[in-house]
């Protein structure tokens, strides 16, 4: 029984965001699931709980990644949790462990996210987010996980 | 569809093992994803990949939290992988995703995964390693996991 | 003799800066070192070494935090070294170490320190780099560190 | 002015020591300090403090390396502060920046610094502490000092 790595695709974004933000997470989510794809978020509320309710709710694995010790500290929809301990740092590991990410949101970690994911050449797709040279843009979610699939492949 | 969090049980051993050790490695994992319980390892060879395969093999969950950047660098029984590019620091990973801790070897990463454990309060059962006063023993597999089992409700 | 914290103040830019920024990052080391402020970078080549190099010339404590093992990895300027171990997850360490951080480049690294810094709430002051709301600018190195050691009292 | 690397020893030892071990800590510290070697701790109460007042008080350089993200966050004998916001994985730095360590105590943060600078080849001297195969034993901080001076050479 040789397993095959599953694609992983990570979604960056704020715990406190807009009610269109949510609703564009939560169908990222919801097709990244539908593909076949793990989602990996940084395991908290806003964004990263709408995504991964997306994903959840459609049969998909949700890896949430905590800045805590307490991997009993994710947000409800997360199917497996690992808890960094190292705070903000967290960051690369939600970066490092997406084939490519898609980032919903103008906050600082989720810029920082995007950074980190750049610095070590993972492809970003931006739904919402800085208009920043070397980021692919989407405008719906469908596009942006379509192209973040291409991308990662 | 509200998710109920798995228990969570991580694994620590040497990527250059024993042929026992291996083989204890193997019926611990085998007998966590038995009982439903996802299982830890730093995604590596040796210990690591051996209580993965024994896990995976029996269907269960393995997350591997790696130390590179790379999250297709895991062992091919990782089912979930978070590359968190922070070096020998994913000990500290490895033992804050656990509810408990089983450990299988005498290396100073394992050493090191046993000291971070018990710094943040996890149970810690040692299979193969240490005699250290605060450390669980355990004589076989089975033991190990029913008491890593125990200790993490 | 009761020590009295000293002021230290980051700079965040990329390895391989150009001379314009080069420029810029020495003149800010030396001024921060002339002002008695500790300079913290992350130690490497670029804009991190020419900042170092104005600081240590000009007679200031220089501390270096490296993503690797190796305290010797460390360019030639750093006064006192702190080897993290943890990859890029320093850029944390870099943005926290510091009172405020004075950004001089547009490398995905320095966004990451950008985004870090103000995610912990540092002032960010930017010399060169994203034009990005809630960001600081100066048009000069004294500007810069000026405007550094005001928003870090 | 081309700069030498100095040399630079960690200490390793818990919050809530003994006064046996406080004595030797500080002990430790001055010795180093004396021998100009920077003494690199985490930064923080207990033996961290006392190795650090003993090489603060001789003169030297001392650099604490925090868990947290506050740099204000340090024993008020350090002279450089490195915050890393990593929590408990900040132990690799500490291990990583030595040239060699000295552990002084049996807490778990202690042997997690034991098995982390073991693993990446850092000599440990134990003052107090496990005895574990691998490692170096002093009777006296003299003792101490100048083995681990000898060993990082």
């Amino acid at each position: 029984l040789p397993l095959v790595a599953r694609r992983q695709i990570s979604v960056f974004g704020a715990g406190v965001p807009t009610p269109r933000e949510l609703e564009l997470a939560e169908e990222v989510g919801r097709l990244l699931a539908e593909a076949g794809v793990t989602v990996v978020t940084g395991g908290l509320s806003g964004v990263m709980e709408a995504a991964s309710r997306g994903a959840a709710e459609a049969g998909g694995t949700v890896l949430a990644i905590l800045p805590g010790e307490d991997p009993h500290g994710a947000n409800r929809y997360a199917t497996v949790v690992a808890a960094t301990g190292t705070g903000h740092a967290r960051n690369l590991a939600v970066a490092a462990s997406g084939d490519a990410g898609i980032a919903i949101g103008h906050g600082w970690g989720t810029l920082s996210e995007i950074g980190l994911a750049r610095k070590i050449g993972r492809p970003v797709v931006v739904l919402v987010g800085p208009d920043i040279e070397g980021l692919h843009r989407a405008e719906t979610a469908e596009q942006a996980v379509r192209l973040a699939r291409l991308l990662s492949d």
